[in-house]
């Protein structure tokens, strides 16, 4: 079986050779843990935010930026974002689900050498593990750098030394936030289908391809934290291709993986986040999810899709003076 | 002269190096011949598609995705495909004309050094000939992997050790064979170029560029043959830059380089096939065709085109409950 | 303080190495200066044009083709650029303003290390320069081959062995001219921003996305120069994130920064610059624009835009039989 963190060893190298020119910083803690700053102190950059994606990704995946022009006339950057390996770039890499301390959430290749229970994904029998990783490497999203602290428990936690975990940080008004989040549209799509109580689908998954807009930085954290999720909630498209018995499997659950399944669908995530006195989960759960899914049976040749890209929602949530006047 | 084989060594050995994270196989032959399984036993992936063709293009041209939303509104892969050398990119390496046994067709750089008097691409006077190859690299799409027989055949015509044979395999069914069919676009234009009475055109061919919609995986094997060449006769499009003395010598023979100069024009490839007791040649000719050619003169500065991408056709070719009902 | 020029090590040796399968020459003149030649005697190709781009831009940016649909139904090569340092990538490294001698002009990163007076992006206090550069990278773009008396000098205005001068030379009608100059779109806007009176706005830029469409490659010299000026004048579009501290400091100078603010707006560039004589100096300066502008400001997430994208124009430039007759 392949070593999600060692099969990014190519990438993790070049950003440490690069770091200047991807305009991030890298040093040690005193322990001895490794910091590539990519959007806390440092700045970040459109490359280093694609680098962050893929190396998320467990460098199974592929990230692509492109120009779009919205239908109100403006241009919107977008990525495109490509897997074959969805189980486990995804479920067993880019989803943000551990625990790091702090209140901070790790995501990337490291969580499949952590021993942490909290991190639901490997909460399953014969679940992936990493026993062969030579290092760990994790993103983190926060506001600030994780310390010895936090690094010296991740490093007891994976069983490795602290010269050995590499912690890729950023916060939630850097480019690496906009671009990365906006690139977790496969992701989104199938932690909706794990929530579901039929979740055969999952091991059906066999390619995904995804498309999302991506919200230019903004430097208020209320706004930057709303736009990076409507990037997802009204701007990303999902489709995979599956190999399912019936069309059925797919029929059942496919519209309740999308925002428009939502009880609150049509409103900004950051209204509805400060609503829930910007606590995640006090949310409805059915708003986090993609705004369009679409999937093609490999068995039968037929596709099915539910929800669609909301631009005009996207235009005033990304430009302030394009809201309308209440 | 460059030496296509040579020329490819950088990509074959990335692929070496990640075939388990390309999601491919790597094995030799007792004979010693290397095989890249990429869509047999192996799954293959995005990734492995693309370094595929642009190996088979002799590295000479450039492939990348792209998301397009059709008509129809589903999202569909497409490919761009680029080369600025397009004779040797093509005619002496993608093309697929060196029949290397049991009813296999090998295309790629590899041709370029196997002495077989069926390959009609090298039977002109002055043809390119890679004499200074140190590898073999053949890419292959059949229903099995080859043998020694045919790999100590392939290495006997090409005088060359089976250790430096590569030979890349994938069947119809396969995600490397959706988009490396798409992808030759450029190739099916030349194609028809070099069958026309006046040929003189091609030696004008300086630049080339192309996109075709690409086909999802399907498991049906006479869906998937009819799918990936309807990414041509109707989903492809390609664009030359020539330089001709005068623009009659391209509108001359532009009329009958596209798939709507053929009498079955608008029919699926897989109905087609069919009634053809799925023999290729036995189909009208003119079928296996671009869908839109466009050719620009760089000498006067006009451009001509003719075809259209029929988008309607490629969704019910693609989606099978997209199909009108009869 | 990173060096522009050993910035570009990576992407000048893969050049180097390579330079015969992207269609280049690669050689010393008598006094030991290298000469890559990109396109004068050698053809050059889609993928020298990408990499001389990024060089050109101290590889602090990317450049990523792509095919664009044309309202009149063509495709069209097209150019999306993105750079998160736009001061050291446009300022200090693609703007074209040193000049070489015999009437060239040199651009790259090249230009930091030269100290000669003419090249007024250097002309403030503070000025950027790569005091850690171990060889000088220039691109220019001229009719003939820089001599080894341009060759010496530029190595004396860098005190810098000629051994370790790199010289990227094309003409105006070679694919890399067609790609490079709509390649400038971002480069052009920052240009138009520096000949305000007001330039505050210059330290607020802080990430930049650009699009340009490209124009087939054209033989005749007044026919390609039109075009690959009518690339940004009618089809190219910047867009600039900026930390300003009021909107205002955008709107006064946005009106000013794109092609129709010129009186000569919607003539074609060829016309004017044989009115002109030839001479780009003597054409009204307001015409050396944009065609479109749009400016977030991070601070306030407000956006600003000016000016469109004119395909009309376009296709008219680009192909001589979509020309109106008269």
């Amino acid at each position: 079986m392949i070593s999600l963190n060692n099969n990014v060893k190519r990438k993790l190298q070049f950003i440490l050779d690069n770091y200047e020119a991807l305009s991030c910083k890298s040093y040690k803690l005193p322990c001895g843990a490794n910091i590539i700053d990519m959007g806390i102190e440092a700045k970040g950059s459109f490359e280093a935010a694609r680098l962050f994606t893929e190396i998320n990704m467990a460098d199974l995946g592929t990230v692509t930026y492109r120009d779009y022009v919205l239908e109100d006339g403006h241009s919107c950057l977008a990525v495109e974002v490509m897997t074959s390996e969805p189980i486990l770039a995804l479920r067993y890499s880019q989803i943000a689900s551990y625990p790091i301390g702090d209140g901070m959430i790790g995501s990337g290749p490291g969580r499949a050498v952590a021993r942490n229970k909290e991190d639901y994904c490997f909460d399953i029998p014969d679940s992936y593990r990493d026993t062969e990783a030579e290092l760990v490497v994790l993103g983190v999203q926060g506001q600030r750098v994780p310390d010895d602290e936090i690094a010296m428990k991740i490093a007891e936690e994976c069983n490795m030394s602290p010269d050995n975990i590499y912690l890729l940080v950023h916060n939630n008004t850097s480019i690496v936030a906009a671009v990365q989040v906006a690139a977790r549209i496969l992701e989104q799509t199938l932690h909706k289908i794990m929530m579901q109580e039929d979740q055969s689908i999952e091991y059906a998954l066999e390619f995904a391809r995804g498309f999302a807009l991506v919200a230019p930085v903004t430097l208020d954290d209320d706004e930057a934290m709303g736009k990076i999720n409507d990037s997802l909630l009204y701007g990303g498209r999902s489709q995979y291709w599956v190999k399912c018995k019936s069309d059925e499997e797919i029929t059942r659950i496919l519209p309740k993986l999308v925002t428009e399944y939502s009880k609150d669908y049509g409103r900004s995530f950051r209204e509805l986040y400060l609503e829930a006195d910007r606590t995640y989960y006090k949310m409805d759960l059915n708003i986090h999810s993609p705004a369009r899914v679409e999937i093609f049976n490999m068995n039968t040749g037929n596709i099915f899709s539910q929800g669609n890209i909301r631009e005009d929602i996207i235009s005033s949530s990304f430009f302030k003076n394009k809201r309308k006047k209440v």
